[in-house]
């Protein structure tokens, strides 16, 4: 990746944050603008290094900007990429960081001003730890960073935008918005919410014999509420379908241990080990 | 816990390998042997230390016992609880390292040879990793290890124990074992079958794009299929309840994101988090 001169970043939390600690120790951007509604969060952003300046003012942090990375929460990333294009310079490109994508992309495609180009982003590089005192330079190396460009982006656009993930260490994948978010239904959102609901079952009185085995279980359900609503919100169709998958073979293994078919519940068992063995560690 | 002469250990896997490091590194008997059916498993224990002597003969090997500790898989634990109680001197105690407790502790009530009593013991203390070379001398280390004495068992037994678990570094509590089961059932088989159910849903085709996020939510999936179809066969009732509630939750969830019903989306996920907050890390 070319060395850009100023990056702004939208929404410095934990994406946010390692997007500009990792430009910044890899002396990819000369400038790293960092963006948010809250004095709180830009001070923590700039005591860890992650950005070299801070404003609260989208329209004037992004005046400037080669590149603009929106990692706000889901729900306000098309507002986010509508004001900040108003305000970039022509020929500027605009990603974000966004779980979902398909929503996203079919409610900004042909509605930006004309030279301001957005093409959807997502890094698969989340953590249930929260702001950019947990920013990590090395969040993206060796992790996929998806790409999902739609019909109006050209290729030179879909060239920067890999090369600009490609930079912070990410292995670039491509995807159309609608197989991205299928795809996350069923390896992200499903795995979140299964995680969820068990930590929702399990009554307050067996906690202190909590193991491993269930911390790990349930660790993705200690991630922020509303911004899984959100995401939730915005991949309706998908989930609801991942669920249904889920529930049913879940049926399936209830109906084997009612029926005291155990070679039916090994062979449940014996699915999940392969392909948990195939995931790795 | 004061110093035992000679310890026998009945399957040195995991447990057992571990109970005979710590009881080892601890010097808290002076002769640990190691019972095994193949000779691989036993040459592994002695070259990482975990016992003094190794035998493929049960009997034999509890001879001169002044405590027996079965580690074998659920499914058979009874019979092996009642071939060393033939062989083992009058006055030795015998525990487990069982998953499940009720039936086993039933089928061996009143079923021993006078003067020799067993008393049913669970160490949460598992991992998916398995076999003698991945033991720990600290593997019981502040871990919870749970007693199940029955109406056959005294107060001298079952402190006896609880000293034992106590002397390699476990937090002892006690409980009967059908309260145990109904436990366990909830909050270490549920956990189980929801991650092999939720790693056997996901496509392989999506494998290149898992995270860690469902490499922790299937982790517990590893683990063996034969171990777990024992456990399941012997705790079928609860596991039952415990399917039954989780799909329960699972079901609200998906109607919630059906009709639309965002805020009880969110209070789902809330609930989640908020137990998963109280398990700590």
């Amino acid at each position: 990746m070319k060395r850009l001169k100023t990056v702004a970043i939208v929404g410095v939390g934990l994406i946010g944050g390692s997007i500009g600690l990792a430009l910044r120790e890899r002396k990819l951007a000369e400038r790293v603008i960092g963006i948010g509604r809250r004095q709180g969060s830009l001070r923590i952003a700039r005591r860890v290094g992650a950005v070299t300046n801070t404003t609260i003012d989208l329209a004037g942090g992004v005046a400037e900007a080669d590149l603009v990375v929106v990692c706000s929460p889901v729900a306000l990333i098309v507002e986010h990429v509508r004001t900040a294009a108003q305000a970039m310079p022509e020929g500027a490109l605009i990603t974000d960081a966004g779980s979902t994508k398909q929503q996203i992309v079919a409610e900004l495609e042909g509605a930006l001003p004309p030279g301001r180009h957005f093409i959807g982003s997502h890094p698969l590089a989340g953590s249930e730890k929260t702001g950019a005192s947990n920013a990590q330079a090395d969040l993206f190396q060796g992790r996929i960073a998806i790409v999902t460009p739609s019909a109006a982006n050209s290729a030179q656009e879909y060239d920067a935008i890999s090369e600009f993930w490609q930079g912070l260490g990410s292995v670039v994948v491509k995807m159309p918005p609608e197989e991205h978010d299928r795809a996350m239904g069923m390896i992200s959102h499903l795995p979140h919410l299964a995680a969820s609901v068990l930590s929702a079952t399990v009554p307050e009185q067996y906690f202190r014999l909590a193991g491993t085995g269930l911390r790990d279980t349930t660790r993705l359900a200690a991630g922020d509420p509303e911004l899984w609503r959100q995401i939730v919100s915005t991949n309706r169709k998908n989930i609801l379908t991942a669920i249904e998958q889920y529930g049913n073979k879940l049926a399936g293994l209830h109906s084997a241990i009612r029926d005291g078919d155990m070679d039916a519940v090994k062979e449940i068992l014996t699915r999940g080990k392969n392909n948990r063995d195939a995931l790795g560690s």
